[in-house]
């Protein structure tokens, strides 16, 4: 692939399209970090239409001058997806922040891309309406990032991810063209799933400019408690002991000691004890529209997880407290990037392999020479194994780090899983693809992306 | 396309890769028509693999001499999805008949795709486990032929269909390769989602040859009641209203008179009182594991629908009245079909548009001077309109309907609806995919089915 180098002639054309057009350093060093470790690559111009019609523009002109583009949204990614790679344009979306229909007759929400989850989430909540799939990072993700890496969050282990609340899609192709990926209806039998497709293909077969969501009625209730276990594996069986019950939890979230003990550091949370001994716990929570219901679910579960080896349940007894132990667990990520570089690994299993996920993780850290501070969405088999660079060497965390990537990403295989549950592939997890699929299957995926973007002008360098 | 005409040297090639070779008149009839109206097309050899390596030596073969292949499953389909209409090769699956390994510790089944759906359920049922999704014609039809129908059924309203449930596919590709399509996670945001493709993809992307499908925990108890309306469009806002006040029933199926009278005629049905102005029925069931919060559902749910004009509710208070009412519903389009030559439109809108589609149903009916009788999953506004010959001629059944058919199509595009909500396209829809996709859509659809398929040979004039 040989790119152009954007020039004057082309700032010119931009500036024909749109008045949001920047080439000044800090616009360019903001578009040129993601969450993602600490990699940094600078595009040529950032640009922030706010139109179908601009986009469209843009597109075209790009595709037929061989410009990369990047899509962005709120910059919040894990896999480097949002990194333009080979320079050219980054297409920040933060313009298209506008929710364009509730449909309350039809439980159906049309909006644009650059919504942040949580706004939308409280905007259908005041209408008695949900929307689950939420991150971590839902006070600051786009709506937009999250159906272009299908998003999951801790309500998917009851409610599912994003790709089981998109109806249909409107994008712009490379070439320019608008299409939508399928019809705004609760069932499709009609044609290839076109929708489902453009679902977590991380900005690679077109930038999404609308967004069709079903929504569900409001929940009313939820209760939640934390659990302490003497030992991770425990916790993990246990996880499979309360599925195995007939109770689907609306949350069942995992954290070793030490993802507790950095977030309670850096949210500077007080009031969890938090004994020599424990080396795990488990947030677990229900909700339902019946409290009698919920307290004899949540006395079930404590039943349940009684006969493994425990400290003290927690019964989060306010609202404030609710809040202190989601906070937590939402902040484990953030807590572990501001104390150490690391890498964050978001395998994915089979719910009931996790403890020998868990087994696993740790003895490929013996033989590399590596710490890892493990949670995560236990509920989906979705563990984030955070690799922490600790003291290891320059050398050894950038040439014998990866064997070790390596050697635990084909475990996961062999357990029926796979290399990412929720983040997606993009920049950084791309070398280990051919360990997730045979070369068959990717040549199916490069063959598809080559129809949607033919020259590969549309965030190249992604997944593949 | 020039397909090669089977002859003796193919035959004995196939004869060498299975024993279950078939050319008799019996054989041939049999897999000439499924139960899509009254359409027969004959193929020139039937053949029966039970593994694998049967498949992919028979695919690569046929893909070599461009001989079609046309996979088959129980034969139910409803929109002539597995007609060879081509002739050539019919690939019967029914050998594919074995459940191979059900997975309690991670709620998932692995099975071959000739198992009958019903039986699939019954088996993960005594193991305290559901697999919701049941079209009317469980009982005999294929769970591969669901996953390429992406079929739904009455329980799809509450548990979704059956694209929610496939985890993993195993197929053969037209050139004889064999790929898994995804991994057996509950989450997965590693490259394109193949899976989602393949779901619904009507047999015209690869064979299926082994399906994972999630299983969730059995459900205890559900409560079954039958709402008699005097006004059609009544039944379809009461529809409505039960979702806006936060009810999630496990069925909400519609019913118009007719079919009500003719699917009692038909089942010899006995104990329904069905007065004069009565023009419409809902069936509505609720579930789940508390009888108290069942009865409090069912309610609130009578509060709502006795604000329509309805007549009393029947509520069914043995298992054998819940047995008699739903085998009403499911029987309804066998008897149409007994009744009279019949076309039946899968259309779906979004929910709240159900009124305006049946009025619309109706009118252009008048137009077109054809009676209609119509049911269906109004909770997911998925409604069937079955178009009954009547006394209409030939001429106009042939040559003027297709227009009256075109009309009604493009009102439920209007809607926001699409052509195919549960049947597929198959090969009677197919002339109205211009209506639900512009050219730029059919075209990467065209292209995608080019990549699996580059010399479309499996299942051909089929969707497109």
């Amino acid at each position: 692939m040989s790119f152009k180098k954007i020039g004057a002639e082309d700032i010119t054309f931009f500036k024909s399209v749109t008045n949001h057009v920047f080439t000044d350093t800090e616009q360019l060093n903001r578009c040129a970090s993601d969450e993602t470790e600490d990699l940094h690559y600078l595009p040529e111009v950032v640009m922030q239409p706010s139109s179908v019609e601009e986009v469209s523009k843009i597109m075209k002109y790009c595709n037929e001058h061989m410009i990369p583009v990047t899509p962005r949204g709120a910059g919040t990614g894990l896999s480097g997806g949002a990194l333009p790679v080979n320079g050219g344009v980054v297409l920040d979306m933060k313009r298209f922040d506008k929710i364009l229909n509730l449909d309350k007759r039809n439980l159906q929400i049309t909006t644009e891309p650059g919504v942040i989850t949580q706004n939308l989430q409280e905007y259908v909540k005041a209408e008695g309406l949900f929307y689950p799939p939420d991150p971590a990072s839902k006070g600051s993700c786009f709506i937009g990032g999250n159906v272009s890496e299908n998003s999951g969050g801790p309500k998917a282990v009851k409610y599912g991810v994003v790709k089981d609340y998109v109806l249909n899609i409107e994008m712009v192709l490379p070439g320019g063209e608008v299409i939508w990926t399928g019809a705004n209806v609760l069932k499709n039998a009609t044609g290839y799933n076109l929708t489902q497709l453009v679902v977590g293909s991380e900005g690679t077969l077109g930038v999404i400019t609308k967004i069709v969501l079903r929504l569900i009625p409001a929940v009313k209730h939820d209760m939640l408690m934390l659990v302490p276990f003497r030992s991770s594996v425990e916790a993990c069986k246990a996880v499979n002991a309360i599925f195995l019950a007939g109770f689907t939890p609306s949350a069942l979230e995992f954290m070793e000691r030490d993802a507790l003990v950095w977030s309670m550091k850096f949210t500077k949370a007080t009031g969890i004890k938090l004994p020599e001994d424990i080396v795990a716990h488990l947030l677990i929570e229900v909700d339902g529209n019946d409290t009698d219901v919920l307290y004899k679910d949540v006395e079930a579960i404590s039943a349940i997880v009684q006969q493994f080896d425990i400290d003290e349940v927690l019964f989060a007894d306010s609202n404030e407290q609710k809040q202190t132990l989601w906070n937590l667990r939402r902040k484990v990520g953030e807590a572990v990037k501001s104390n150490s570089v690391y890498k964050e690994e978001d395998t994915v299993v089979p719910r009931a392999e996790l403890p020998e996920l868990l087994r696993i993780v740790k003895e490929i850290g013996k033989k590399y020479g590596f710490q890892s501070v493990c949670y995560g969405h236990a509920g989906d088999g979705n563990l984030h194994v955070n690799i922490v660079k600790g003291d290891m060497s320059e050398e050894d965390w950038n040439n014998k780090l990866p064997q070790g990537i390596r050697e635990l990403f084909t475990e996961v295989v062999h357990l029926g899983g796979t290399i990412s549950g929720e983040h997606g592939i993009g920049l950084v997890q791309k070398p280990y693809m051919d360990i997730a699929f045979t070369s068959i299957q990717l040549k199916i995926m490069k063959q598809i992306k080559n129809i949607f973007d033919p020259n590969d002008i549309l965030n190249p360098g992604k997944i593949f």
